[in-house]
């Protein structure tokens, strides 16, 4: 048995290197390429892809599982030989089931809807996107039907991103959390506004990457086991648990792009570069899940980053670097200016209070539709309608309300609860570190974040993808996915902000 | 018949996204990988070579090519088809030909002989490497008795390097170069030295960057299709026919490394970038051999580049950007620095003049090394009487006489030769230019390449690998690789330069 074993992970290990090496071309492509290898690079693109697919769902694959399960069953159920088992028949389930033909529609299909999307929001259009948007949507559910018997229509689709997670589960943490956050929002906009218009100033492109280098060093972003660059849109790229590279974007006269921008994505980095060594080259060298993944984003760029004691040590700091612009700033202005709340059209521009406002009105908007009780012609209006309903605002254009994320073009539908669930998880976890570590915020206020890390390494960095996001979060902090933390944490924190 | 055609050339298109895959895992392992990476970049590039060689080897690879053959013989000669079968069977057939056992036999051997060199060149402990690279040769040896029976055991390595070429047609092009070069160093040696102190003094690295640039833009360098970055070994890698990258190296206080170093693989690029685009993603979007390769960057690097025509039109602008240190140094002082002649220990360092000598040496002790008449523990002795014959030099130590090139560690018997064909080509390919475009001086004195680079994409580039060396240098140029119009070279530029 543990020579079947050991042929498993020499197939898993081979479509590993694969995948990582599909991540380098991806990389490439975004940071480094020049223009004339675009064409090149989708042949390689396609040519290692399939050969991952085809690897990890051939005969031998599934007959070695079928013989495993005998033998992980026996072992030790948190084991990572009984999780490898487990989660890679998870996967050979999914892409086994999946017929190719409907692959590669998809691909077609969201080739031709990028591309319509792209147009239509540029020319406020959506009428030119609503037929492909049809047949993508069509195309999804039809890959729900796969998967049939299910609970809900939109749990396979979900599912792809938050193993195991439900769609009644995810109703239900929204369904509990947007009054509150509606209610809160409604309160900030009695108050007076804080002053941001130091943040909109014009900041030097070079010190504002420097600042953001030597806040992610502090962090522990190790830049002997990865890289940071430019690029269009910042994302962060596993090529490996020792080469996590990640991408930040400077916006000249707005401070904060690069600023939370960098400690966002040094979150990510900091998630899969955490993880144990010895799950490399395995399907659980990767995260639980999108919303785990982004709970580790937020925890850096919102829970420390955006908080004061964070800003105590690091302001001097900051003013230092941008005396001009800083220099008769205070610290509780400033600390006031990053926490500026003002619902707003485009989600990525949205601060913490509204974010997950955005988030609940395209997970309903995609249940509708999924369920068919929405058709695709009518949703910019319910689009614009609930924008009014959840932020009081109502788009002037399609462009800026239902056309704004590229996410349906690309078939994404599934994934935009992550966002949100991240913003949950987070909150959870850091309820949790501060009781176990009572003097967090005292350690922060000096610079020191090493015990922070640490934590988050024993307890979620190392595991990668062995558990799933709920059992995850039930380990970690007693409890499911929750939204009570979330919003005591907005309330307290905004409620000083604004006298609420 | 055409069916098995698209059969055969998808196939050879996977292999060839391999490929190109493994070149970008290279060029990113030298240019930006993190330290940490390179352990899974090993295990990436080890996956994507294999899986190119199990594919390219595959029984179906070899069924297409049978079953092709006589379609191809019917073809004209000259056609891509016909070549594509004609070259790719040639590969089949030395990659078929090697048991897998002493492939990896010669993957180990050569990565403990690359450290055994690395410490014995550091110690000047010639005995260190010599076991190791008895070792090596004699896994070469074998490798050459596949391929029997051959004309001269030397034969199968070089022709690894050099389709077609055979060891006999070597040693005759050498043997009539060698005593002439030596002749002319002999007589350049009697006279008053040239100065090249100016070149030694300390040039700004950015600006030494941005001259490179300027030159290499105006030679046709396509940054579109293309990029530069610094490395620690200089080098040109295709990622696709429109995506190829030079890397470059600057020395503070020596002008020559980047300045030449640039012009030298923006040479290499133009070939690389100038292939057809009808044989993209098969075996002829290459090189016809590394000898015709390095024609074309010697042809830039040093006929045009090391010409006073070039100075004529560049050495105002680089005076511009260094005034301090150029300023006062006229055209035909800086003329005559770049082209100094002084026989040197070290190979990567020597001039046009006594470049081929270093070669030569190299390329008689491995025939006699092959041949078994001269024994490995005799190699420094036999190094250092060849210097002392050939260049009137001794090297004091043998980390800087035999000890001082990778190749041998590397395994790579059968390569050296490759540089000096280079250097024979590029002036045969010279004399036909200036036939066909009278006026390229003129052009060349005004900074106009353009006219010259089209001549080279026509006749040499957009080929490819469809033709051999040999051949492609009888298209070329009406004779065969030659020695004579290298050394008429060689006797006009450095008796006007030395007043022979």
């Amino acid at each position: 048995m543990e020579k079947k074993l050991e042929q498993l992970k020499a197939i898993l290990a081979e479509v590993s290197d694969l995948e990582t090496t599909a991540a380098l071309l991806e990389w490439d492509a975004q940071v480094n390429m020049p223009p004339g290898g675009a064409k090149g690079r989708s042949y390689q693109m396609g040519t290692i892809q399939k050969l991952a697919h085809v690897k990890f769902t051939s005969v031998e694959v599934g007959r070695l599982l079928d013989e495993l399960q005998p033998y992980a069953e026996g072992l030790d159920p948190d084991s990572d030989n009984a999780r490898l088992v487990r989660v890679t028949r998870r996967h050979y389930e999914r892409q086994t089931r999946v017929p190719s033909e409907m692959v590669e529609e998809f691909a077609q299909l969201t080739t031709l809807g990028y591309h319509a999307w792209e147009k239509a929001r540029a020319e406020n259009d959506f009428p030119h996107f609503q037929p492909i948007l049809e047949k993508i949507i069509d195309n999804r559910r039809r890959y729900a039907e796969l998967f049939a018997p299910y609970e809900h229509v939109y749990d396979p689709l979900l599912d792809i991103y938050e193993p195991g997670m439900k769609t009644r589960e995810v109703q239900a943490i929204f369904n509990a959390l947007r009054p509150q956050q509606v209610a809160l929002v409604q309160a900030i906009s009695q108050k007076p506004q804080v002053d941001d218009s130091f943040l909109h100033l014009e900041y030097d492109g070079q010190a504002q990457w420097d600042f953001g280098v030597e806040v992610i060093s502090r962090f522990g972003y190790d830049w002997k086991r990865g890289r940071q660059d430019k690029s269009v849109h910042p994302f962060t790229i596993s090529i490996g648990i020792d080469d996590v590279r990640i991408t930040t974007r400077i916006t000249p006269d707005f401070l904060n792009t690069a600023l939370f921008g960098t400690m966002h994505e040094a979150g990510h980095a900091l998630y899969e570069s955490g993880i144990d060594q010895a799950l490399q080259r395995t399907p659980l060298a990767g995260a639980a899940s999108l919303g785990v993944h982004e709970s580790q984003s937020r925890l850096w760029e919102n829970l420390v980053g955006r908080s004061l004691p964070f800003w105590e040590y690091f302001y001097p700091r900051l003013q230092a670097a941008f005396p001009g612009q800083l220099g008769r700033v205070n610290l509780e202005t400033f600390y006031k200016g990053i926490n500026k709340v003002a619902p707003s059209l485009i989600r990525v521009e949205a601060d913490e209070a509204t974010y997950n406002l955005h988030i609940m009105l395209r997970l309903e908007l995609e249940i509708a539709i999924m369920e068919g009780s929405l058709a695709v012609k009518d949703l910019p209006e319910a689009w614009n309608a609930r924008m009014q309903e959840y932020l009081g605002l109502t788009p002037p254009d399609d462009a800026q309300g239902v056309l704004q994320d590229i996410h349906w073009s690309n078939g994404y539908f599934g994934y935009f609860s992550t966002y949100a669930l991240g913003n949950l998880i987070s909150v959870q976890v850091w309820e949790r570190i501060n009781a176990e570590i009572p003097d967090l915020q005292d350690q922060i206020r000096s610079g020191e974040f090493s015990t922070l890390l640490t934590w988050l390494r024993n307890n979620i960095h190392r595991h990668g993808a062995k558990f799933e996001p709920q059992e995850l979060v039930q380990r970690v902090t007693g409890s499911k996915i929750d939204s009570a933390p979330y919003v005591r944490y907005l309330q307290g924190k905004f409620g000083a902000i604004y006298g609420l």
